[in-house]
């Protein structure tokens, strides 16, 4: 079973509940002697943190990491890293709307059904903020990766699509991403997705989005098949993100429409390396990992929680209507980037070591 | 590790080689006192049998499947099923051209660098071949969950695209797919793959395709958030069949262009019965089965096998051109539906038993 | 891999060093609506806590445990119920002694040379602390199955032999237990046990010890051939204990002299329920619980770190002596029997969860 | 969940009953371009198979192994490895007995009750026949170990005690073990096996053993703290052996008597490697090889089937008594032999990948 744990060597199981005392993981199978700070997790959880620009959710939190364990005078001692984040925020909320009635799009309908019971404070353990959790397991596999592949490996996520509105992706640029707020590699769209999402907000609704990750410096034979394969593993781990419908690996869902010359990335020797001339398969073959970058992407639907008026049920089986106030992303695709990320970069450290104790030299 | 195994609870352990003498899997946590006759896992792969039509590859394989454990009397004992299928139709191939040349876009090149070997007869290990394998367990848990869920219980799955033609879905027909070569849901889009099809072999290329899923009768409560959602775990199911580069739950992708209100399904009570007013869910909320019917599809790439030259390097590693003579199947998504309803009966029965164990009464 | 999780459908993975800030679990996959307080579990750390006897150690711990995630007004809601135990008595330690010597039979060696690193305060991850997060785990487990098995059901430890003396089988007393320091059954041992320890502890040196768990009200149908078998599960979960050298189930290694009539437990009906006239196999057959009592026992090996002089060797690989000084238990022997417990209840709810989900009505 | 799967990342899976008509294994995790052929795997089939001497059953079995799968051109190529043995002699035998009645001490009682269904031929699945598949899996594990860790990796284990019968500790000798049908170290005490077996036989009855396994040539650092301990695996992997009771690692229970002193293996430097003057931790420190020979030790109970008439109850639930007549081994522990070390070689193949993964070079 992995009820709430991540991975098969590298591995992380996260706890906690939006608005109980505190929320948390334990990464395990770290290896030894590499250097982790407190500040390296946190630089990746205040890309993902609330509050940070009008675009996404109100909500303050410091989202402050602690590490608890695991690693001593500032290395990884090869044993368990627990990490804690107290919740702040999280006191006199106007719970009685969610309370008893179920949010449809929501996991409200679900958990209750499947559980019996539920901590519904704030969506309880549904809430996005369990990926906070994600962000700070995925920061120590960047630490890892970076100290075993060296300066080539990077790990960047852009958003592609935020409803109608796509990006063009000749003008893709890593350092644009950074730039604006919507973590948008395309400029040009920015003012754009501004427009669209005051306008959106303004409403009562909300809107879906796409995001691309680009893994760079990925050595090729990562990828255990038939049931581990990385790309079978990349759409387990980026579809357990909260509000993913779709997963795709390099060209995606456009495959089908392509015939097998333009879908067959040719090959040739250059300098005794191989390069490929396109890269329509994302970077894997057969579930390995050939040399070329990972390409990946992934949908995510409009937030559930909207101010407009919605037909929905009760606790007790009644039909009503509802309309959730409060300070809810009006895009929560944005935040999912740098959750999408680490999910990344865990699953590319599950693979190395795997592959390692498989095929290693 | 699950290498080669699928499934947690219901898990299945496949084996084999294309061109070696059998290929086979074990069906392990079958529970005990279903009925289970070679019969009922030769029907399935019948319909997955290569050389049933001018649209499927040639190789003639009868794809025999023999029950060699696990059944005692015509019912399961809950010890391991072990499946053998002998291959017949593996002698006098022309290997040459693949023994040396890596096919672009296929998991030769990965294959050989990862293991530093393969057994490069008819892709060995890479190949299809290995589905039959998933067809035979995908009809054990087809079995035990008509005995669980009864009547209401039904999977089925049809092509909604080959290469540039689209279906139309207020066509969708159960009857119809079973009618035509396609496993195509609309009568009339069947005309126009025969002849998209025979041109793209004619031109020496081959197509993708898309494939969608609909399983009925699922109860509430499947799925264990949040590493083993039930969307997350057939992510990784659909995306570990060869040649699959996307998978989408539900609305799928199209989540990315929706405003909040057209992506909530509304709920009412009717009759006592909670009823969705439509399912861009695909019948999963939170990672948890609604109750709603489960919605998913697939996109598979054209098959890389392909008489059109295409440049690639050889093993010594220079460069060179390849063309693939052979029975390659011009459309491999055709054959993929009975796949991808075997791995989601699979994914299905597995969260089952575990949502008995956890939450059953 | 499972490195600090244990258990597969009820699992708890446990973080955290001896002279860290805190230690603590998760435990995943307890069924929901149990009610479970902070109490229940304190219960349980309060007999394992140290410094409670002058045959214990004398460092002063707490134990006082946090309930952070999982349980919501008073009951579990089936998310991940996270503990945690903040360390008090780790301060102004002298470490001098073990911070670049190796106890002989300790893990400091084998620590050091596997990861390259080690926190060696208080024996870092190594320490026996790291079994109070088990006993909390077990706390929870066992309340889960007293929900579920009803007031039959109980698991009581006892220490059967300290050093060189042996209890009496015919005095076992379950309440005798709880009345001495020694979790001794045998009330007349309790003066011998308590002149052998004072002067076993006044000569520098540190005795073993035997302990025997029972656990009633066990159901038939426990276990899952071939390799979970019930007291394959057991024997890894005791094994896992600090210091533990050997497992028995029911006669244990005492079978090697047995003769097949002595050794088989002879079955009749008594008013239509099945007795066995004796209970050789510890209530396992096959693997798989028989409706009889589970009986095991472990052995403990003496505490490694004592005050009389060994030979020993430092970090850079020069013989030396050591000579430890300090707070350590001259029997770890005995402590060990509330860790036996929870293990043991814990290895029993997570085959009583398997079984259900494969064998449940 | 691991029912009939043994292993992290080394695996293997089990499946077939006694009167089948074949079983076998799956194998997976093995490292490629290892060299396996069916005659490594035959040699040590043979040293377990049954109707060798008198002293064991007169089932006449070939146990022929048949490689289906994962070797190419006689190398081992990362995919999995399926082994095939056929039963051959288990036409024409007299169930009658068995069919209806439980025998007391083995297993049919509690698989009957727990599955509801059984195949009681000759045991079914619960029948030691199972074991073949688990010597086969531990030859191509020894192959890969010997590999690995080159000539001086070795596994050998010997019956150190049947029914009262004990060897004597100064007389082992690994060339003897090969030499006498008891596997015993110790020439002095075959004699003494032979008369005792031959009347227990006599007699009607069956005796228990004990077994020691030795493995040579093992690194420091094999071993995942805290759940994954080697010795709390290895006690896993004996335990689920068909009638082990106990599990001992170095010492044993012997432990439970010892002081400090006697119990810490003390250590020098000479010629800069670390001696240790004593092994009473059988090699394993904190869960972790030390780099000393692993010693362990296991002990198996009496033949369950016997001559002798016991009580018992039958299928109806009607008092009755069993006298079992047929071809069983008098004592089963000699054949547990090359079984033990089997599934010693696998768990310390497990580890060994497990430490390359985690803290390999």
């Amino acid at each position: 079973m992995s009820y709430n744990t991540f991975g098969k060597m590298f591995r992380f199981t996260t706890w906690g509940e939006s608005h109980g005392p505190a929320i948390g993981c334990i990464v395990d199978g770290c290896p030894p002697n590499v250097e982790i700070k407190e500040s390296d997790i946190q630089k990746d959880l205040n890309r993902r943190k609330p509050g940070q620009s009008k675009y996404t959710t109100q909500r303050k939190e410091d989202d402050k990491v602690q590490i608890l364990s695991g690693v001593f005078e500032g290395k990884s001692t090869g044993t368990p890293i627990a990490l804690i984040i107290y919740n702040k925020d999280q006191k006199s909320r106007d719970y009685e709307t969610i309370k008893n009635k179920f949010r449809p799009g929501h996991a409200d309908y679900t958990y209750f059904k499947k559980y019996g019971i539920r901590d519904y404070r704030g969506g309880g353990r549904q809430s996005a903020r369990e990926t906070a959790s994600r962000v700070a397991a995925g920061a120590i596999a960047k630490k890892v990766l970076s100290k075993l592949l060296g300066k080539k490996f990077n790990i960047i996520g852009g958003v592609t699509q935020i409803g109608p509105v796509f990006y063009n992706p000749k003008n893709w640029s890593d350092k644009e991403i950074r730039r604006n707020p919507f973590f948008s590699p395309d400029k040009k769209v920015v003012p754009i997705y501004e427009r669209y999402l005051l306008d959106i907000r303004k409403a009562g609704s909300s809107a879906g989005a796409m995001i691309e990750l680009r893994a760079k410096g990925i050595p090729l034979g990562l990828g255990a098949p038939i049931y581990s394969k990385l790309d079978a593993d990349i759409a387990s781990a980026l579809m357990s993100i909260n509000a993913v419908k779709s997963v795709n690996i390099g060209a995606g869902s456009d495959v089908a429409s392509l015939t097998g010359e333009l879908n067959s990335d040719e090959m040739r020797i250059k300098k005794g390396k191989t390069k490929f001339k396109t890269n329509k398969a994302g970077g894997i073959l057969g579930g390995i990992s050939s040399g070329q970058d990972i390409v990946c992407s992934f949908a995510v639907k409009p937030t559930s929680s909207i101010l407009n008026s919605r037909q929905t049920i009760d606790k007790k089986g009644k039909n009503t209507n509802i309309s959730v106030r409060g300070r809810h992303d009006p895009c929560v695709g944005i935040r999912a980037v740098p959750i999408g990320e680490a999910m990344l970069a865990c699953v590319l450290l599950d693979h190395y070591l795997m592959n390692k104790a498989q095929c290693g030299s």
